[in-house]
């Protein structure tokens, strides 16, 4: 596909400064991008050598004006939102996967289907009973849905990720391969020397527009939910315990993992590998950092880091000082000779 | 269904205080139940708040008295073990799916199958050759079992799980989706300036009464085997490498990893991301706490904790002081200054 | 199958001391090993107690001189590489599961399907379209592969693996059950008070001789490719974000975690749960230790540890004195106590 550096524009609204007519066939970075592609520069670090790009054409934020409009062979492009109307043409010449509106040969399907319009059921899918699909459900090879499960309109579930019974799902939601849903939480207690399995009786509930990584696992609730709410996002290899809630827009990172009956705040972010143990609150807004080990509540709006977590301040201050243990170490102990010989005198 | 406090009172072996002709409809949380619903109490915490609750009957320690018997609208129930108890009859409203015993269609299934009585194998499901399934065992869809491989009665394996070759697994086990059990495990042997792969001749045992979570690796021995003993349960996301051995009735919550050749003992706990380096011992009875990082034998009945991990009493001292570090050393550069001016005088 | 001394040193090249007709038929550890298995022994642990094991031959260091050649039932072997050797005869008692070249019914085949010689395709696998597999590719049951993805010669691809489309994957390249590759990376930018979802029109290109563990998730580029390079091995549930490149050679052990565009040299080892950060480099035969986290560069040829982590050295003083911690705050305690009443005096 071939769009012109004008068509471009109209698609997100930008002005052009240089020549509308080149011919644009895709996009790259920054460092990257030939005469024929279009890339983008949002922050200070490309602003400063935008002279520097092979680009054709180069999306720049609406109101920057320190460039060269002859140092691009095509055009700049101004923009509200440089990066993401980027991807948005990024995604015109990458459109996605058109799926075929068909229920495969080599499915299995359960007792009191629903179905909505246009339903996509791959091969080797497996549908447990009275599952409910909305419209524009995209179902890929290898899925499998338990028994009383409500999927949305125009969620997309990729091949061999597995939905156990009861797991509700919302519209629009994408979940990533090979990641489980609704499966059992961790959950035993005491019989004389073993340990005795605790019924989980719960559900998990997934709410619009959640985007699951692949290979998480997110387990259903003891009694009651879990509860990934609106526009939550994760990243790989991620752990959710029975009972927690993620609120909206939360963004949870690679191997990170949330004990059972935590909550979690709207926007927050989980860094890389953070942990938050059971029975907590995380606030509204707060970031926990990148390997943090969470053991207490975090207010709204917080920064944690370090293990155990800490403001994240402070943390940036420990981390310098913790490699220097052994010169405090050192210090103190020519410190307390010093004294003693004092002491001596 | 519908219970009496009186059916429900048999049941568990319980006597009653109040009116055994309420009728239950299911269980609920403390916080949560509502009339027509049973909760229990087996903490202080909720048992000195017991008319708080909303639910018709619960449960409470058999020596409990405390209680004011018009706090609820049907009746106590004395038990020697509330939460057990409780959960037994919370599954007896949530009985566990039963499978039709059947092979489906669009199974495959390997030479010489040896099937007990009542087999569940479901659809998408592949079998190795020389497969042994012992009577009632229920392989969900999309499962794999690798030639040789033996399974004893009762043992569920949830969808998309996957067992190779040779790997023995005991009676009444449940392996939940995802899961990954007698991989080969990482061992590579240098050759000039390459790893060379080292044949895996081993094999996984895993005992009776095991619960593997969801996406767990297990991989099996390089000789001999890994061998997981009976009544260890295992949370979401666990590596356990090649030839470990776990000890029984073990507890290895999500995202811990225990590297090769190590033996956990019995009743041991490893919480939440521990992590337990190669050939090490960690003995009987002892816990390994949340994010520890245990690099040495860790002896029986002890509790370790913190990275690297050392006694836990220690840790929570060292965890208040890790972010003091910077308070440390200001006191220190002040005691240095103070007495460089003595020196002076 | 058995084999005499004489036909396996032969096959391993190696010097005879002792009986050349004892017949061996398996191989087993040094402490393990009956009188008709053969075993190895590498390094001074094993090579000072050789009479102690049961094996009725033993690979040794073609140097080494210090044994007693009776101390075994049949013979010691002299080899350039024990450990190599010794790996090498076990595959010849296990030898690797052979496949029927074919492609069994149940499997759902794209458009465009281009095809080497002997290609092994098991029942339940989905592939896409135009995908090029070449000769004596095998696909185990319940993988799927998606559009557009090239599959080298001799790749063995384990159940239930999913490789998402555009994917490219060398010669003899191993890929255990459950592994996703090429799902897309964790980016999306912000669009008002919610996530919007970056397109990523990149892939994945594994080279030759790679080995990639149970349960990892290996991210597409954004652009451009994430590319895991010659030779490579992963252990199980590691994360390798987008757009990183793993250098030749170089060993991830289990739960490590590589976040996006990270530059990882050839001959490094990330051991097991250690974690680097987004657009870092880690130098060539650099070493990082388990459970590190690396939030700076690291250069050539350095062993890092700790969180955050630091020189290896360093962190082994610094691993020693944080359990000192409270100690060190006594002493400073103390020490301002007797510096006041010196001041006092």
């Amino acid at each position: 596909m071939v769009l012109s550096v004008k068509q471009i524009a109209e698609k997100i609204d930008a002005a052009v400064v240089g020549d509308p007519s080149l011919e644009i066939s895709g996009g790259g970075a920054f460092e990257d991008a030939g005469g024929d592609q279009i890339t983008f520069a949002s922050d200070v670090r490309f602003l400063k050598q935008l002279s520097g790009t092979g680009a054709g054409a180069v999306i720049i934020p609406e109101e920057y004006d320190g460039f060269d409009a002859n140092s691009v062979k095509g055009a700049f492009l101004r923009s509200k939102n440089p990066k993401r109307d980027f991807f948005r043409i990024l995604g015109l010449f990458h459109p996605p996967k058109t799926f075929e509106k068909k229920i495969s040969p080599g499915t299995c399907l359960g007792k009191n289907l629903i179905l909505g319009r246009d339903v996509t059921i791959s091969a080797n899918v497996t549908l447990g009973d009275n599952v409910c699909l909305g419209s524009g459900v995209v179902l890929m090879p290898g899925v499998y849905i338990g028994d009383d499960a409500v999927i949305g309109d125009d969620t997309v579930i990729k091949p061999n990720a597995v939905r156990m019974e009861r797991t509700v799902v919302g519209r629009r939601v994408l979940i990533h391969p090979g990641t489980v849903v609704g499966s059992d939480g961790f959950g035993f207690t005491p019989d004389q020397d073993r340990h005795e399995k605790l019924v989980h009786a719960g559900y998990v509930q997934i709410d619009d527009d959640v985007e699951i990584g692949a290979c998480n696992t997110i387990d259903r609730g003891t009694f009651g939910r879990t509860w990934i709410k609106n526009g939550v996002k994760t990243d790989n290899l991620v752990h959710i315990a029975h009972n927690v809630v993620v609120g909206a827009n939360t963004l949870v990172v690679a191997q990170a993992g949330i004990a059972g009956s935590t909550e979690i705040g709207s926007n927050v972010i989980l860094a890389g590998r953070a942990g938050v143990s059971g029975h907590l609150k995380v606030g509204d807004g707060s970031i926990v950092g990148p390997g943090a080990g969470v053991l207490k509540d975090v207010k709204p709006n917080q920064i944690v880091s370090g293990f155990p977590s800490m403001p994240h301040k402070l943390w940036l201050k420990v981390g310098t000082l913790i490699p220097k243990l052994p010169e405090m170490r050192k210090r103190l102990a020519s410190l307390e000779k010093k004294l003693d010989q004092f002491e001596k005198q």
